[in-house]
């Protein structure tokens, strides 16, 4: 049921064509949720502000070809994340006018209605060079929505002055994104020098005892730093996306 | 080397009675950090904006005793939390002045200097009775910070309604704090529903398969919700203080 | 908002009191469920077919007492599970009217408008005789929901002959509960010799590898026996309140 | 030693032609289920109601062919489960007769002596598109026992307006299998909100802390919605059985 | 059914008093296992040559009297295990003539009908001291069942002359139970030295990564040392019973 | 240091070549067990009574030939065991007289000077088809030692029947090993049958919570059935191996 | 076997009391080791350089004290461990003569023969004020042994500055021990500083998912900071111990 | 900012050119490390006293040779670990100078200014030969690094007079590495025997339980032999610089 069969509903009553009691079993099955969707038609996408999110691991490209069509049609932006360069490949031969690939990221972009105005800074740190990708799915997804992003790679804590050289910069970001693999001791570190909230991101690099990622979540969890929270393993989306809600409330003057 | 130490070794410099190598030889072992600790007068707690926190598990009444006066003498704000309500009547014959004790979220709050302005508004959501002593814990923490808090407890996904009839306040948020033991869902379920920032705390509430909280933590860092993002079992000092710190960003209009 | 209210905007609608697009923006807010719950009166314990559920394990008695007391005046039934005999007897000091605890099995109960017909046989098989406390918990949550409720204790499979002389008696059952703890190797024995469906709860009973009842969640997780689901460990309560839902199917005729 | 010997050993006892005592002792070394076994001629797909399946999954083209051909000469129904599509092709050109593959399921259906009457109403929810193979293998078990199958696929929390739209469908099964991976919050909210047994599966979608959709199982383990219980990660034939077996004892009028 | 009920039928049928129909019914029902059990007079105890054994753990003194009440009335032998030290006291006072006590295995033997001779030699090597207890609940659980036993205690690996200094003791024994907490380690350099069967039973003492007894495990799990076989943490008894059932192998002469 | 150069220190202390602080010198310096094993000349497989064991996954061809070649030159017998097809078909191509491999087994057998006379009975039974691998290992591996075995394969607990219907010859061993992957209740099913030292393996047969093998192996540690102990998961040579050395135990009369 | 037996052999063997023969049958027998610890007089603990150690938990007063009347008899130090002060008092009540004990560290020290010279510097950091008693029981151990030892606390990397404040003095030492819990990032920043053998030391210090010291561990094995190693969580004794050996090879000159 | 910059703020200040006010704000941004780093013109290689660590897993071949060429550039010496062969050869094709790639330990070295003296001997002791890749890796870091390497494999404990026929060699140590898979329990005996600070490396080689490493792991934290310490799992680099920075502290006399 959608906002317009709302209204004949309403409009009967009004005009007497149905009575209360007729109108209130008909308003017993109605969608809470979808009066509101209605008004967005229709589309998650456009209610929570975020273009549509693909995540292509596991799916067939044929699904997402499919998917990327569907949004396609309705006009709305489209983020794919974890697509191979090959299955890029696949779709851009049955897609051609699709091309933001970023093959490091993995990511895929369609964008609609570019915005002009960008929020303000999201700084995005990653321990290692093998924590990039996730950092760049992290930035590609912020930028998407909205958010201006700067990111500072290498800076891995068994080399803490390298950090230290970049701390004005990243004392200049609303909100900072800390990518870390291995034993992901760099959320701590920048928890204890910046006032700012922080999304940790545990990467799945390493080996032995990192358990995919497991040792870094750990730390993160355990930081007695104050002002962070974490996503999942290799979550540079979710990362992306929370830092980018919390970015917006920077950007309107001091409404509750 | 606090600033007073650093100006004289500058003086000396510039009144020329050591050369620049001589003052060269002694800044090398500056802390770096120090030059900034110094101006606000080597608290940390002030430095990062929070009161100090005393996380007062495996402490003794006689050590926590003793950092709460170090702290009084500086006038500086005190947080204690996880202080059962016996070290607090201990505590209390002791230090008679301090009351602000709350028994549910097992904090002492000692404040100096009322912020006369909160921040706009953080809901705390629970899922069961069971959950209300950490979402309490975040609470007070967001409160003592400056913001604003409204909580609404008992909200579990077995009875959604109960959230679906709480959606308009959760709206009204700026940040949102979601606290829930067992199979923690109550995370994703708001976080399908809201478009604000959601700090998620799993609780150690539960039996068998919960293990001491991990079943919600891997609901919450699982959740396909975007916009999320998660602290530590029971932390709801941490939830508290990440919220705070995204919620000021919306006191203050656009600055980057 | 509850279903008299809804009326109100209904019936000031067809009243022409309001206009279509006021009913509109006041039902916009309505929750969805509420109309139903509002036909049982707000009861959720109704609205499902179960009396209400307290979980007192972290609960105090002043709460458990309060809970019970506001059930009793809407007339609801209630099941107190993991009530110790300790809080039993501070409880029945300020109630003294409730009577029905268990020892055992560690649960109250305070039944209104007894059924007068019960559903079919739910047979509850346990493996040790330290298993018992959850089989019973499990006996009387399905008896309190109205099924007919038989055990078979302390048939392990380290005799099995003690199974086996019982088996006429099982396959007499609708539905079967199977409780074991340590190894849990009963449920896929009973699950190889009888074609009902099986319920199985794993117990924390035993020792090392035991890991608090993982190992017979696990065993009964991966048998192979078709028609068996299992629930948390030491759930008597989730496996009463299943069997029960099961059991009911087989009181109508066949109904879709 | 099947019915027939037995009936041999009592008719010649009581000819007189062997004494008790030489009775007793061949009696001893009875199998006691072979009684029952044989009168269903030694078939345990047969006795507990269901075809043989067939768990593909490491074994041989060889194997699977040999397992075929021996159901076949008995005339027994099959299910083979997790059989890749390559597999199948193998299988074709020896088999050629075979055709019910479901590439989505994996799974091959030799179906003999269908069923006229189906019975009641088993709703199948998924919550992603890539939980879909493994309600399809649910939905082709439960269909090939005899169960009607209704499927709703891509339901997940984030978006719970999909769940609520379809509830009135929901409502109208039997029973209910949720279907979920990542963090399996869709089984709560379902249990939520209707009052039927619900056979949850967890999936093995996800990445990082899924675990392997270990999150998804505690998830649903832990679950406080009464009236549900859970099978192996990824096993729609166990929940697919699971839910046939309860779906029956609606089938036959109030007996016991 | 016992014996004397089949043997009855197989008279009524020998004697024409029913046919072989009748017979046929009735031996449908008739427990398998029973047949023998009945030989042993239905005790499981003598039936698999052992003692009754009694796991205290978790029961009351009520119910453990109970049981040794009921062995006592059909004269078999008991053997409680985790027995404390209280409860026994408390056992001893209701029943006074239970006296063989051992406090550092915390066990309770009532032996009747003491064998006369025993079987070989088991060596029950243990670690550190804090195995002891382990390490005696499997000497007294051995002795009990007709073992010789001998023990030498604190031979870790860490002062690897102790156990070379006891080597010609060790390859005197027919069976070897190692018990190791901690690293476990001991087990497989025992696995190194001997060419017997060696039954390890790993402990749960130790700290922090000794992980409750799963480092010993698994490290005796993993032992390359051919010819070794594991028990549960902890788990003197089964370590004892196992040793013994070896043990007896070699007391007849080459039999099949 | 070998027995000869012993020898020669001793002959020439006798002869008073040397005195005797010279020799106690010499000997400081002699390892223990090389006085052992220099009556076995040097052969580890020997001085313990087994062939060489050649663990065959993660080496190269180029390794493993190279062991199998050094083992023939001392005549030693070998078991290569987790061997696949194509290593043994380049194996074959440069030591064409190999030829006992077991392809199911994925085992090399190089048999010198067999046993004319073998021991008792082995039995080996398995629950799946998919475990008969490891079941096969077992075999060869115990075989070759000098046991005689006999395996009953496919007896899974889900049809209890076909293990009563083989329960006789089960009783005929000496020691039975049982192989089950999955639930792994096949062990204790067993063990509640017979009263003979059980070998249980676990293999990593099974999908989701059979986490590779872990669930088999829990289940078998935690059997209360007793007379039973565990080696690692998949482990089939050291089941074969232990049953082994316990079985010769029953081949010579009563010696201690 | 002591040297005493040994050389009565030899003498024998010279004198030609005995034959060569019979000289190689009782020296096949000898303990290896055992020639060398003749030398030290049968004391482990004098001959890998230490005083006897003996961990208290899960000792009773009577067995610490036995121990420790036997190592002074035959005048050895003791150190020993985890300690708690009521077993002190109870110790010293009748052991009036000690008396080092260290609250904190909960180590009882029984010092003989006291060493004039110190080993060079050993640094031990510790995070926060928890990891304290772990830090001194580290320190204890440490000087007993024979090294210099400093100890810096609370530097945690929440407030890096305070690490960075000490760094002149860490990079004094010889060898540095960090000790935290929670989330054990200092092990990587200190390790990134210093080029000194570092030997971290996780504690059970935390809640929620620190998981007893697992947390810790965890990063401070997976650091990429080179140069450093680890012990199990919680032990202090072994890190002082480590670090100790490894300073004691800065003492002497070059050697190899 | 490099020491010359800072040198021209001193003198500028020296000059008074500069106020004492304009150098302090100028100071408080400079980071503190680099002082130092600047010294050793920004490589960490040189500062900390290693060669740059180039760790392959997970990066391209088009990066690894980036970072080489960099290196090579500044004269620094390069350790490529966990580089494959195939990755070696398309390395070589465009690097055609780089040879010194060692297969089995899958590094590559590039040396510059090689060390004339070496510091003292580090032995390395491997279990299995499947543990030699990684006792390589060791070697070939500790060797690069300056120290004496000797290697002693197949060692493993089911053996143990192997290892104590090399034991007078091993004692020649100044430092000892153990590499063991499987249980791990080599490093437990070594521990027992030497004096020589220890460092342990677990190594992922075995199977079923061994889970990874995790065996091994668990049984060298838990060794109760004194003087060792663990790394990560399968880490030879990292156990090989541990060693090294030991080793090294014998070599200059006993500063402290």
């Amino acid at each position: 049921m959608n906002p317009r069969s709302l209204e004949k509903i309403l409009k009967d009553l009004h005009r007497q064509k149905i009575t209360p009691q007729q109108a209130m079993k008909k308003l017993q099955t109605l969608p809470y949720e979808n009066l509101e969707f209605a008004k967005v038609d229709h589309h998650r996408g456009l209610r929570v502000g975020m273009p549509e999110v693909v995540y292509c691991q596991g799916k067939t490209v044929a699904q997402i070809k499919k998917i990327i069509q569907s949004m396609n049609r309705v006009g709305l932006s489209v983020l794919a994340t974890k697509l191979s360069k090959d299955n890029f490949r696949k779709l851009k031969s049955s897609l051609p006018k699709i091309s933001e690939y970023n093959e490091t990221a993995q990511t895929l972009v369609i964008e609609k209605n570019k915005r002009q105005k960008k929020s303000g800074l999201i700084i995005i740190i990653s321990a290692g060079t093998a924590d990039i990708p996730v950092a760049e799915e992290a930035a590609v997804t912020a930028q998407l929505l909205g958010s201006k992003v700067e990111t500072i790679f290498d800076v891995g804590v068994a080399g803490i002055h390298r950090l230290l050289d970049n701390l004005e910069q990243v004392r200049k970001a609303r909100v900072v994104i800390v990518v870390a693999g291995m034993e992901g001791a760099l959320a701590s570190v920048v928890g204890g020098m910046v006032d700012k909230p922080i999304v940790a991101v545990p990467t799945s690099i390493g080996y032995g005892t990192s358990f995919g990622g497991v040792s870094a979540l750990l730390t993160m969890l355990n930081s007695c730093a104050p002002g962070m929270a974490v996503v999942n393993i290799d979550n540079g989306f979710g990362a992306g996306s929370m830092a980018h809600r919390i970015n917006i409330l920077g950007d309107s003057p001091g409404t509750e």
